[in-house]
């Protein structure tokens, strides 16, 4: 095991610059990119991480510390992008999850989080038992989970494109 | 296919800047962090990104421009960067991989390309007959394809510290 609040919270203060830094400006074809039929463009991934500081990671936060294992988590909607307006243009997205997360950070730094907090206990829908220091890591590693994702729907992109040195590039035949 | 140089250019150029929101500045536990034994920390990939700089892009593109495929490139050293020093601290391999690319891009400007160039031929040692195009599409797709394999690596550190949720992250399976 490897949790350190601090560290995750470098992960997660991160993430939106470094989304700005590979998305903001890109050609449309990128932006708009998928991995076929019902698979998510680097779009469609920024709104909902936007979903995700709206009704994820600080609510089930805030849950954990208030009820406990006493009361569920809200199931998390994967689709809730897809209907709620998180803004048309990727430059109005990324600054929408920059402003979501810095204020989420806000609020996790306000918890005032103690190690011995990390052992507490919430009740997910589906999940069962989960501790606060699982949900914090999975946060991160959710974060971290989506930037793979973007990059290897843009790398994809250019599967046929590379030719022979498919052979070379894991992301290509992943 | 989908590729157009001007595309590859704008992934090829944010390259060191995603690198640099991503990684200058995080602890060392996760610039040092692998996927295990024998596989590379996100430090090493920084330094295998600037040989890519130093003895892959530019000078196989010069070689098809000037050779065509009368001379093979010269095989690939995916090791090179443990040998030679490419800085010894994250943020000084982030500065020395921003620069080399910035030259190599300032390089292939003044190259001049048209569309009608992009179809000649190179002789790769062990894949045989390319394109320029597949080389240059190659360029920008193994800036994802690590870009991707630092994402795998870093979020495998909480592989176990996200519990149950590893069966809604893909990463942490992979």
């Amino acid at each position: 095991m490897a949790f350190q609040l601090d560290e995750a919270v470098a992960i997660l203060e991160r993430t939106p610059r470094v989304l700005r830094a590979l998305l903001e400006g890109l050609p449309e074809a990128w932006i708009n990119c998928t991995e076929g039929e019902g698979t998510w463009s680097p779009f469609d991934v920024v709104g909902h991480l936007c979903d995700g500081e709206e009704t994820d990671w600080i609510p089930r936060t805030r849950i954990v510390l208030e009820h406990g294992d006493a009361r569920a988590f809200e199931p998390y909607d994967r689709f809730r992008h897809l209907g709620v307006d998180h803004g048309r243009t990727i430059g109005a997205r990324l600054d929408r999850f920059e402003a979501l997360r810095a204020e989420s950070l806000k609020t996790l730094k306000a918890f005032e989080l103690a190690a011995s907090d990390l052992g507490r206990r919430g009740l997910h829908p589906e999940l069962g038992s989960v501790t606060l220091e699982q949900l914090l890591a999975t946060w991160a590693a959710h974060d971290l989970d989506h930037l793979f994702q973007i990059s290897r729907t843009l790398a994809k992109r250019y599967r046929e494109d590379a030719g022979p040195w498919i052979a070379y590039l894991r992301v290509l035949r992943s």
